[in-house]
């Protein structure tokens, strides 16, 4: 067997390498994809759908951060958009947030080599003087150098702490490197800093700060806090190489503006079965405010309504698909919280979440209870031939569906390769340019093939044992 | 003959494709290359010194607009760091100039689909009042499209011209498409316009706007002039295409502040013979104020001092090699024309400028009187192992060599692949991370064994027939 024919032997069967290499057993043979599927998968493989969604979010609305009245135009733009693709009881259901909004940033160094700083205000991050503040920097090359600074070592300074993210096709350094951002300047600030910045959280090697929120323990009163981009802080880092104190001077001016409406915007495929489970899928509708939201995630919303509307346009289903646009995952998740809080007491009997760009799915994972493991099974054979391989970690993935998923809903998720998201995650390069025309149309048939799987399935799906 | 290896004869003799398909003879051999320049050309495949004069100044400097204390500080740090290089009369020759900053620069469209713009004021744009300025767009696809646009019609209104310049290795599109912002606002000025935006020369399809120089006729007063990013431009003619009305806010406060010093700085490596010319090699120290002009021209005065060290570091050539660095080559040029006013009448042998980047050099062309052609077959067989062709355009390419070689001055152009040049050139993302430090040691190469060949060439260097 050549060795191009095994790998692709391998991933058609989803087993580790390994176990070839041991020589263990071949794995039983994939049920059989049925020809309603297939035809409906390959058929989304010339879909126009969900172009034209990102297209015209993006061109029509453009950037929509939570709570603000961008986010609520979203949300008639989305009414008549899936109101006019022929959805059922398209509706808006809204919720109050503390909304935070950006200010004018600025950022220069002073000394000893003067030059302008590109950089933006994390989420939730506290505000300058309007004048702006002017300190010294503490230098830490990673997250875990800043957690080690002793307590008020950092009085009246600016902490950078300028670990580098790489990217990774599942996503996973994300997790890792985004300490930084996530909690770095809550702790900063419990060791007496007056300013965080970091090198920003992405992939890139450009000038195109990446925001994202950060988030302050109770009774920490926010310091201001801002990313550098990768450019920028990578340039700090060379003027820190060469030994002299650096002083840097920050106008960051954000504000709470009070609670405002978010909310998520739902539509439905009906089924014929009273007695099945909902099947919700979804994205989330608001952005961050710097680019225009187009692989984070006008892609996600416009990929799962595509694959919605394909079961919509045939024979329905047996199970009821709510299509979910949830409002604010990005600066608190308000509106997967009002979902629960509405619908935890309807039955869902799977949830899935596309939050992850649009570049082309490459593997599948389940959390499926046993009874729904042959309908997994099938989900994994229908795409098999799209280049998927089947996962071994347990899906449930995705901000908005977390809940859910603690609840004992089933999950499976479509992951998309990630080995580009984090260049323009969070950036003002966040824009239609990135979605690759190809590739996202290989979601929308993933998408088709796993709903009209699932939303089909004769077997029942109960509860799983949830994620801890 | 493989096609291959025929494509690669092709390359090391410099004929065009058509000479052997119409079965034209072999050409002459080419000289022998002297073990001298074999061993510094392949010495300087290992250089340091350029990456460490880029590094250096866009890190301990960085943006360097004309005239400004920031170009002044970077004279200090040039004569620095030549005199620490061993260069000899290492020294500043100053000139004023009319000088020009930018202000505050928004963007956003009002009506039918706010949204923020990314966008930047070319240099010599007028300016808004502060609180800024509120009118309709008139959108031309191409300049063509401007030009033909009857007087008066676009009293009141906003011109936007969205050519799309695609790159070329030879940069050649940017001469053409760079009309738009050459000289578009004066044309639209003309034409009754209070304001104009542009989709930014550049091949990138990102948020970073492309600055650069716009220049009005005498008597038309500068209107607000300002390029969006491609990516901006492409979603503001996205809107256009939806076919209502548009209406942008702009808010552009450049303004001109009198006049202020440039400077060339200069150093040499002083030949032996008192009787031949001076060869002339830099680039320019200014730079626009959006990144930190690595590719624009740090990489240039890099790559031309880098090789000029080369000769330094050995036996005294024949000829002084005279590297400069410029001021202002991008408002105006008062630093070359300086240069001219001051030295034209000293005996220039050759001159030649870096100032495309530094990616590999892929082209050398000449401008040489008859008494130097075996010269410049010398230099041309010297650089074919570093895969480099011979042009047949006349060389002497370069805006700060342009009054010397009008002159009859003769020349040499080491033209870099633009392939990539266009993504970056005038905009926040002209910085280190551009710098590919292999293809910059290539370049180094090149100019070491060009210098090299004409520093101690035997034949005179007269007087060429000068481009019209």
């Amino acid at each position: 067997m050549r060795k191009t024919a095994l790998l692709a032997a391998l991933a058609a069967t989803a087993l580790p390498f390994s176990a070839f290499a041991q020589g263990r057993p071949a794995p039983a043979p994939a049920p059989a994809v049925s020809a309603e599927v297939a035809a409906l998968r390959d058929a989304a493989l010339k879909d126009d759908v969900a172009y034209d969604i990102v297209e015209g979010l993006t061109t029509e609305v453009g950037p929509r951060l939570a709570g603000t009245e961008a986010e609520a135009r979203a949300r008639d733009w989305a009414v008549q958009k899936l109101t006019a693709l022929g959805f059922k009881n398209v509706r808006i259901e809204t919720t109050p947030m503390s909304v935070w909004v950006r200010g004018v940033e600025t950022g220069e160094v002073v000394a000893p080599f003067p030059q302008k700083l590109h950089l933006t205000a994390l989420g939730g991050s506290g505000a300058t003087p309007p004048e702006g503040i002017t300190a010294e920097i503490v230098y830490f090359p990673s997250f875990a150098d800043l957690q080690r600074a002793p307590e008020g070592s950092l009085k009246g300074k600016i902490a950078f702490v300028s670990n580098a993210m790489v990217a990774t096709q599942d996503g996973s350094s994300y997790g890792q490197f985004g300490a930084a951002r996530f909690v770095g300047p809550g702790i900063a600030a419990q060791k007496g800093a007056i300013a965080m910045v970091i090198r920003s959280i992405g992939s890139d090697h450009g000038r195109g700060p990446h925001t994202g929120q950060t988030n302050f323990p109770k009774g920490v009163a926010p310091i201001p806090a801002a990313a550098l981009s990768t450019s920028d802080a990578d340039n700090l880092s060379r003027m820190v190489a060469r030994g002299q104190p650096i002083k840097l001077h920050l106008v960051l001016t954000p504000r709470e503006t009070g609670q405002h409406d978010t909310g998520n915007v739902i539509a439905e495929v009906p089924g014929t079965d009273p007695n099945a489970g909902l099947i919700v899928v979804g994205g989330h509708l608001d952005s961050w405010d710097l680019g225009t939201g187009a692989i984070d995630d006008a892609s996600g919303v416009a990929i799962t309504a595509a694959a919605a509307k394909r079961l919509l346009d045939g024979p329905a289903p047996r199970r009821t698909i709510r299509v979910v646009w949830f409002g604010d995952e990005e600066t608190g998740g308000a509106g997967a919280a009002a979902y629960f809080a509405a619908h935890k007491n309807e039955r869902h009997d799977l949830v899935a979440e596309s939050d992850f760009g649009a570049d082309r799915i490459w593997r599948v994972e389940f959390n499926l209870p046993d009874s729904a493991k042959p309908a997994g099974d099938r989900v994994a054979a229908a795409l098999a031939p799209l280049g998927i391989v089947r996962g071994t970690a347990l899906g449930g993935d995705g901000a908005d569906i977390a809940l859910l998923v603690k609840s004992g809903v089933a999950a499976i998720d479509l992951n998309q390769s990630g080995t580009r998201y984090f260049d323009y995650h969070h950036t003002p390069e966040d824009t239609l340019e990135r979605i690759d025309p190809e590739q996202l149309r290989q979601n929308v048939a993933a998408w088709t093939a796993m709903l009209a799987v699932i939303a089909n399935a004769p077997e029942e799906i109960g509860t799983t044992k949830a994620k801890p």
